[in-house]
């Protein structure tokens, strides 16, 4: 009998001898490879934390003590050694174990996570809520080095450096976030690990002051003095002690004994405490070491080869990333930004091109967003390619660095509407709410994918703010052929008929198309109109259609609360229009769990059927 | 004649010698003080910057070479040295001259600020188009020590440390942001300030190592390498040295000669460069010395005394402070938290009776609501006091790790609304819209002091995300009654009347039935209602009303697009209410600039005479 399967929670951990630990560790390799083969998800981030989930569990007692899993795509060997090893068939799966903490899945998951950097901030205000209550645990964050590239993960170091509570934070390093890592801290980690320097200058030192003679005070009392200050000077982690931490490490994060002992001096350290600690991303499986970038997020794959399983088409995100070299090779003008994301968002290909003119500035979005209004503000057109639920950390700079400077800034929003299995902390369901509402702003959807290439054009020949959202994975596939700009702010209508006016935004065109189809055996011939843009609307034409076709529904991938359909009824308002009856489809005012993007759509009513079934209804 | 009199622009700071400078520093101080006494301004920070200003202008080349001044309030002496003296008398007013950079006011001004910690990331995407283009100017960031506490400043420093690009950072280090600083980096910076050791050590190296006889080979290798090894140890500034800077300074902010020379270096230096300038906030005037906190951004005052000129009615943000500080004393799950507005929030008071549960994280909006997060997920009653403007900064973490969790975290949104004289950069207009697209939130704005103690009741009694949002100054200073409970989304009907319903909301509460008045002299008798919440809202009564008034306006202190008035409107189109007529009043689809509230709310159409004129014109 296996080990894994006598885990019913971290008690069982406890139990364990360090030889049983290592062979366990060996078997959730095992198990993680053989699981996530079947269902996809997050590899190798969880193939390097095995040995360090279990050295958390063996020297923390969870769930008094408190894990924080910073983004948390690398809890599965905490959900493994939590007792919910047997429900990995589900994994990701609609109704099945999340992808992520979840407090309702596990008294264990202390705390949710999905974004970035998050989890020191968190850690903080557990902190200070023990303390305040005179309780007694540990409080953990285990974050990433990507992660801590983030601005609030440093907001939160600097504020926990100043309160001086007890709590440790984990520094999970891997050299990598999810794309290879960048930036100034990146490179003082790598000199932390890799320069002799540090551990050197330490002996060097020590050595020096045992060979000074006594010549006289002055000297005497300065070896004091400078041994005193040398102390200070000569810890490694430097950096993170000056913002009032205690460095420890760094330690190798393969090795259980190392691990553990540190863990257990970590416990016992008074106030903030960081652990460095080095693992290996895809540590154990030799494609996902290889390839750690193609391994962070996978679908279902062969387990020998360590191929996925092709798609005969290219996903939007593929799309976008070869028509913006395409624009981009006759206009120097354009520059590529994205936070951590070059492969995600399809912007390899860009890179490859154009190394000078594409950034990659790590997990940093709000960065990213105003760096593109400085690059905009001398001329450049920056494309800032983003998920839509990480846009959500730039909205500040959005509207204030960007809009209100109406600069050529181009969004290139991917991964919107509902993501799939990732769950709700990826799903990109508030762009059309949050971004309509800001002056300046202009926002377009495409119905597919030579679509969004026309957009695209028409955003860098564009002048102002400018955004296109388009979903996760592809759409019909359509012939690619060369980009041709849209009028900003007109619509198309794609089918005519008198009895009902279909106004569909982005992925909502194609079964808006379908429902048509449906509605026709019932005989209602509605127009179907592909809005493409949320705005500037199509005033004229949904004025035009309002005169004789007294009944409208909208469609779309985005929340109701103040998405595209409000936009419409906002128009019927302004223009006096109240002959005509609206009925919007969009998402419902909840968080929608994770499940295969068919199933959401399906659960929420984004289908031709339940297009068409409202459309019978709305119509008596 | 004046010296300052004679600027036409900076090529005539360049033409004065260090004589003229110092006495031109002067004047500038006087001609400020007697400025902002009669306008109001930011008053203590720019008399702090006057010789960093003066030397800024003297050693680069603007327009050529770019400066860029986070935040942006510290910029008066800029306008001053760049041709502006003279538009002084209208400085924050209407049409006059602006608070903060503007792009339209001077070729100068080379990119708008406003909200912190923004000006590094800007200038990384200025050095990066100039290095495009293969430009040669010179480009500068002019960051406090307080912005530098926000994520993105760090994110963008990273980011620096890693391109390379020639950039110069000039730290302004006044040892507070607006009130004191907080965190490890404020430490660090103080410890670069006024610790001996940094300064001694390197003395005492040196001299140690010039003593060390020569005792054999290993030795002498040995102390080579030290001298190596100590020599980058040894820099002050390591932090920032880490992340790839290099760093110049401490120098004396309010010495000509010496700001000079360092700038003069740091243009000559490849590569990013930190000068770290320390400065007095409020040199030279000594109530603004005393007081910089007070004098941070300060109505008009007497010069002579110091004193503001006395307000009668207090504000919303004093009742919303002693509120708290009243209800925590029954309550000791009640905690505060503020992003370095602990006096603009109101909030002093509760830090004095509370200095345990009060936490001022510094300017870093993230942090403080994820540590909210953190807390309430102990059993904590976090409020969060931020104003709108900057709630903007933490979009994603209300989303991500407050609602998704449904935790009960309260927040207290100030300042929300037209704010007057900060301008475009500081109203808050967008937040009905971005907040009530998030499920789980209550949304809430009283009509009045008295009614913003009630909720802020309600919202501790509560369990689940939940806003109140209310407006700079104040309303009507009604009677203050103990705190009373309103029942989660219902509304209060103010006035009856069978010919039209008007639907108001928060600030706009008060015109709205004013409004009543104006129409009830033309024989137009309104149903007032005071609807209380944005969200949940009071369906059923807007429901039962619209049987028999079939006409509906709203009125909103904030953007229409997504705002209150389309939560209206989708109440109508969710409940198949088609024979009612809406008409909706609130802010347009535009920046607005700075001025007056009473201005602004006028050229808004915000005014119980525009409401009425409204409301006549839509009942025909």
């Amino acid at each position: 009998m296996k080990l894994i399967s006598k885990i019913k929670g971290p008690e069982d951990i406890k139990k364990m001898n360090i030889d049983e630990l290592t062979k366990l560790a060996w078997e959730i390799r095992d198990f993680l490879v053989q699981k996530v083969a079947k269902t996809g998800g997050h590899l190798a981030s969880n193939l390097g934390v095995v040995e360090l989930s279990i050295a958390l569990h063996k020297v923390f007692d969870s769930p008094k003590d408190k894990l924080i899993w910073d983004v948390g795509h690398q809890s599965y060997v905490h959900k493994i050694l939590t007792g919910r090893w047997n429900r990995f068939d589900t994994l990701r799966q609609y109704n099945g174990l999340s992808g992520f903490p979840k407090r309702k899945e596990s008294p264990h998951d202390h705390f949710e996570t999905g974004h970035s950097s998050t989890s020191i901030s968190a850690a903080v205000g557990f902190a200070k809520a023990r303390d305040l209550l005179k309780q007694n645990y540990c409080v953990t964050a285990i974050i990433g080095d990507g992660a801590m590239t983030g601005g609030m993960a440093f907001e939160a170091l600097n504020y926990a450096g100043e309160i001086k509570s007890d709590l440790t934070v984990v520094l999970n390093d891997n050299e990598m976030s999810i794309s290879s890592n960048v930036g100034g801290l990146s490179e003082y980690l790598n000199s932390l690990r890799t320069d002799p320097k540090y551990a050197r200058i330490k002996k060097d030192v020590e050595f020096l002051l045992n060979h000074i003679p006594a010549i006289g005070k002055r000297v005497s009392k300065t070896v004091e003095r400078v041994k005193d200050s040398l102390k200070y000077l000569l810890v490694p982690g430097m950096l993170f002690e000056e913002l009032g931490f205690t460095y420890l490490g760094p330690v190798n994060g393969h090795n259980l004994k190392a691990l553990i002992r540190i863990l257990t001096m970590a416990k016992k350290t008074k106030g903030p405490v960081l652990v460095h600690v080095l693992t290996k991303k895809g540590k154990g499986y030799i494609h996902a070491e290889k390839n750690p970038d193609k391994f962070h997020g996978i679908g279902p794959f062969n387990i020998k080869t360590g191929q996925t399983f092709k798609k005969s088409v290219p996903t939007y995100s593929e799309v976008f990333g070869k028509t913006l070299t395409e624009l981009a090779k006759a206009d120097d003008r354009i520059v590529a930004i994205t936070a951590a994301m070059s492969s995600g968002t399809g912007l390899n290909v860009f890179k490859q091109n154009f190394p000078d003119r594409f950034f990659d500035v790590g997990i940093a979005e709000q960065h990213a967003v105003t760096m593109a209004a400085g690059l905009a503000n001398q001329g450049f057109k920056p494309v800032v390619a983003l998920y839509s639920t990480f846009l959500q950390r730039a909205y500040d700079q959005v509207i204030h660095d960007v809009c209100m400077q109406n600069l050529h800034v181009i969004f290139a929003i991917d991964r919107a509407g509902l993501v799939g299995n990732d769950g709700e902390t990826h799903h990109g369901v508030f762009d059309y709410s949050f971004l309509r509402s800001i002056p300046n702003m202009v926002l377009m959807a495409p119905k597919d994918e030579q679509e969004m290439r026309n957009m695209l054009k028409t955003a860098v020949n564009y002048n102002g703010p400018i955004s296109l959202r388009y979903p996760r994975g592809s759409e019909w596939g359509t012939a690619i052929t060369p980009p041709e700009e849209i009028p900003i702010g007109r619509a198309e209508v794609l089918i005519e008929g008198g009895d009902l006016l279909i106004l569909a935004i982005g992925s909502m065109v194609k079964p808006s198309l379908d429902a048509a189809e449906i509605l026709k055996a019932h005989k209602i011939h509605p127009t179907v109109v592909n809005c493409r843009f949320v705005k500037p609307l199509d005033e004229q034409l949904i004025l035009d259609y309002g005169k004789t076709i007294k009944n409208i529904i909208t469609v779309e991938e985005n929340v109701l609360a103040g998405g595209f359909g409000c936009a419409v009824m906002e128009c019927l308002e302004k223009n006096d229009i109240y002959n005509v009856r609206i009925k919007r489809i969009g998402l419902p005012d909840r968080f929608v769990l994770h499940g295969s993007q068919e199933i959401l759509l399906k659960e929420n009513g984004l289908t031709a059927e339940n297009i068409a079934k409202t459309a019978k209804r709305f119509l008596g």
